[in-house]
């Protein structure tokens, strides 16, 4: 009856063979630290990252959109001046229309700077100049030798990015449903744009076998 | 942005060294399959086997009882008749009083069959033959060889693991709660009598390095 006084650690819970399906029956419990959503179904525990479930989401929208010709964009209440370096400006006007398309207007404003008047949905005004920065220094000067689906993709990569919901953020009920639901819908809901992965699985057989009930 | 359509396994989640202490903080968030509880606190996310957790707060609270002397029974509404084998009789006779001073109230009534008139508190009428005849079929001809802190350990965890919760069942928060307070209160809250572990524990530093984080 001398009980081991240790937790299990995750190293004995290896999990099997797992369906790179992302089940649509996922009940959200809560968040780990405001930052992870917990969530069960019949097959398990799953951990979900609610940024780059997001931006998945929003990801894959942009991308449609973008396609259909119709990237949302919000105008700004005042123009947003963005100083460009010299290697910022030749990128700058390698993809000013795909930037267009892209739900940005903006506009040459003087020798070095540009007046951002619209921005994609979702971009908050103080992230604005941060979004475009990144954009053009992500393309740098190689915009010619990168195919027009690489461009969008890294553009619309980087807008999920700055519009999707923080970590640290509380989500009630019924927004952890919705994220869960539209991650559902996506072509790719297991890996972020950027690669990284969206979702963790514990399956209940890998539970019980870890609390050597199996 | 070729996102791989793989669900990250928990093989990728090692958990470092983890404290043998339960905290006191957890707060639950709900069940998996009705079976375990799931909860957090800043330290990351823990699953809890809600039977083994009830039984190990019943185990030592029934061995705390009987330390003092007062193991609280439940007078059955009709004596429950129980058939002994010899082998079953000869143990019977061997632990008859310490039976007594764990809860149960039992008469001989006949050669072969003993009358149960009175169960330890939590026994279900219906479980009340089949938790006597564990226990003696459990401790075997070799009762006197047999300490008697063995002996009352062994009583304590049969009757701990019939009393408590079972899984597949559903328990409203308030029950989760009030099971994660009982089991921080008791000496040995990480496995049960049995030595199965009761709780699994994922550090926030290993989920967030599961998604890439850290």
């Amino acid at each position: 009856l001398g009980g081991t006084s240790a937790v299990v650690d995750t190293e004995a819970m290896p999990t099997s063979a797992v369906s790179p399906e992302f089940p649509m029956d996922l009940q959200p419990l809560g968040q780990i630290q405001e930052s992870f959503i917990v969530a069960t179904n019949p097959e398990g525990l799953w951990i979900i990252d609610q940024h780059v479930a997001h931006e998945r989401v929003l990801f894959e929208r942009h991308r449609r959109q973008r396609q259909e010709r119709k990237v949302e964009g919000q105008r700004l209440l005042l123009p947003n001046i963005v100083e460009l370096h010299p290697e910022q400006q030749v990128t700058f006007r390698d993809i000013a229309e795909e930037l267009a398309a892209s739900g940005f207007e903006v506009e040459l404003f003087g020798q070095r700077t540009v007046a951002v008047k619209t921005a994609p949905a979702g971009i908050a005004a103080p992230d604005v100049q941060r979004l475009l920065l990144e954009i053009l220094d992500g393309v740098g000067p190689e915009a010619s030798a990168l195919s027009l689906e690489t461009l969008q993709n890294r553009i619309s990569a980087s807008v999920a990015c700055h519009a999707a919901i923080k970590v640290n953020t509380a989500l009630d009920r019924s927004k952890m449903e919705w994220l869960l639901r539209e991650l559902s819908k996506t072509e790719c809901p297991m890996a972020c744009p950027h690669g990284r992965p969206i979702v963790l699985k514990y399956s209940l057989k890998e539970i019980q076998r870890a609390f050597k009930r199996i």
